[in-house]
């Protein structure tokens, strides 16, 4: 692991203290289980429901701990960050619990409902391109014209130690998870999942991720060693088109065992099963890795597998050409 | 209350025993907040997920109840019940777990989810017209071949007690609920629900159901007295399209404070409020409590308010017409 990105070292203790920052801003979010997908599945799933969290994602989670680590002095001229939609939301809200402003970058085409939450919650929309590049530039106009700290989805630690709560709620109620699975964009989950995994699961406990084959960045990388990025961003998981950071890569390196690629009909198909068989709403991204579990029998069958349902918003709209 | 029918004597060790009894053949399900809902009744809700029990609906607390209170003799024909759908796959996956026969007739235009479900738990369908009278006729016919138990799925004390059980549960997390708010189609779960409510709830704990206008049979039937019926059926609502009986009339007469009966529109703009809010996937009946709060602040603002979310067994394309 690269020690020089290493602003904390990882421990119990600090993910420990990360949960009880955040356990009054966030929501315990229920574990559901499924006969059906047992079945399907030759295995013991246990879907964590994070797209009921406050704001509909996990996202609150890190959201929540990196504005509520910051002093009052900090985070004085209020936050900024740029996101598709998740993200967005979740420091919106995470900054007006906190009393600050948010100024929130968005790409003009993010869904819909992901706008509105950003409103909700009282955040400053600026929208631009949908190019890392000019999401990064307007960011930074902002951080210049008000001082707002900049908060990363994914590549700061404070957000990987908030989104490693989700499966330490997890682990609490299901303490002998042979596996994790989650869906893998800018990697902020999958390494917080790790160190959870690593901290509070049992001992050989497996970390896998699920990641849209259009995108396959991660999977590039966990093989190449080195930060990867994709061509081709087309996906229906508008969630995981980003790559991975300096400050998540040698987590997930050290401590993930794969990362599998699945197709587009493959999250489609896993979506309309969590609609059915679970009942809950969620959006493209978080069919991922149930997608990645039916797909490899081998690996996954007969274990008991934790599963982060990541976040449920969605355009109901965009159900129309899929059911 | 019309002492004839009472083959119990409610009370809360009866009503205790009945959730003993089926604890380990359903779900514990969990109970969902929403800010925005919250804001847009100015209420507090909490919301039951039966739409998550096994089966996808409350029912399978009373199928499960009514199968497992005879004695193996009594269901060694096996059982049988007509339904719209959500008693249907109740009572076959409790006849599954019995290791009985389950014969379900159901009405033709039953939607596609419901019969398959049926299918998946083993039950053997027979399929009539969508009448009272083919129901009754087409179940009639099954008792006299197979000698299989009737079970009915409103109008029957172990399936009232069943249902309480969800109501239970709930006031089991939240205790101090000011009142209980559930839809009323056949009237089981609102009988159910107000015994509960008596017997667990906070004194002076208030028991409303919604209905839609379009067969307000029970609305009607609470003012006259007697039970009503009604002359059209074409509400979105399948669930809640049958008529109180002489089992559960006389519980809701004696402790239900009122019925709220809501409008179509209102019915599809609540059941797309729970998707987009709690991210949960319901059914057109489930949606009519929410619908009978937001349309009724004198009644519920400011207040602790509990409501059953009753089923999410939905065809997903009929979401289609109405996002």
């Amino acid at each position: 692991m690269a020690s020089h990105n290493l602003k904390y070292q990882p421990s119990r203790e600090l993910l420990e203290q990360t949960r009880d920052r955040i356990s009054s801003l966030i929501r315990r979010t229920p574990v559901l289980t499924s006969d059906e997908l047992n079945r399907r599945s030759q295995a013991q799933l246990f879907f964590k429901c994070e797209n009921t969290q406050i704001t509909g994602s996990f996202k609150m989670r890190g959201a929540a701990n990196a504005v509520f680590s910051m002093t009052e002095v900090d985070r004085a001229n209020g936050v900024t960050a740029h996101s598709s939609g998740n993200f967005a939301q979740a420091v919106a809200r995470a900054a007006q619990l906190a009393e600050v402003k948010a100024h929130i970058v968005m790409p003009h085409n993010a869904p819909e409902i992901k706008k509105r939450g950003v409103q909700r919650y009282a955040g400053d929309i600026t929208l631009c391109e949908p190019t890392i590049e000019a999401r990064e530039a307007s960011c930074q106009a902002i951080v210049e014209k008000t001082g707002a700290a900049k908060l990363h989805p994914s590549n700061q630690w404070e957000v990987i130690l908030g989104q490693a709560t989700a499966a330490m709620e997890l682990l609490d109620e299901v303490p002998d998870l042979d596996a994790l699975v989650v869906p893998v964009g800018g990697g902020g989950l999958l390494a917080g999942t790790a160190l959870a995994g690593h901290f509070f699961g049992k001992s050989g406990i497996d970390i896998y991720a699920g990641e849209p084959a259009r995108t396959d960045d991660a999977y590039r990388s966990l093989r190449s060693g080195k930060i990867e990025t994709n061509d081709r961003v087309d996906t229906a998981a508008d969630g995981l088109r980003t790559t991975l950071g300096d400050v998540n890569f040698p987590i997930i390196m050290k401590y993930v065992r794969d990362i599998i690629r699945v197709e587009e009909e493959e999250i489609i198909s896993s979506l309309l099963m969590c609609y059915e068989e679970l009942k809950q709403v969620i959006e493209p991204s978080c069919a991922v890795p149930l997608a990645a579990i039916l797909k490899s029998p081998k690996i996954f069958q007969g274990k008991k597998i934790g599963i982060v349902l990541t976040g449920g918003n969605i355009d109901l709209q965009r159900l129309d050409g899929w059911v």
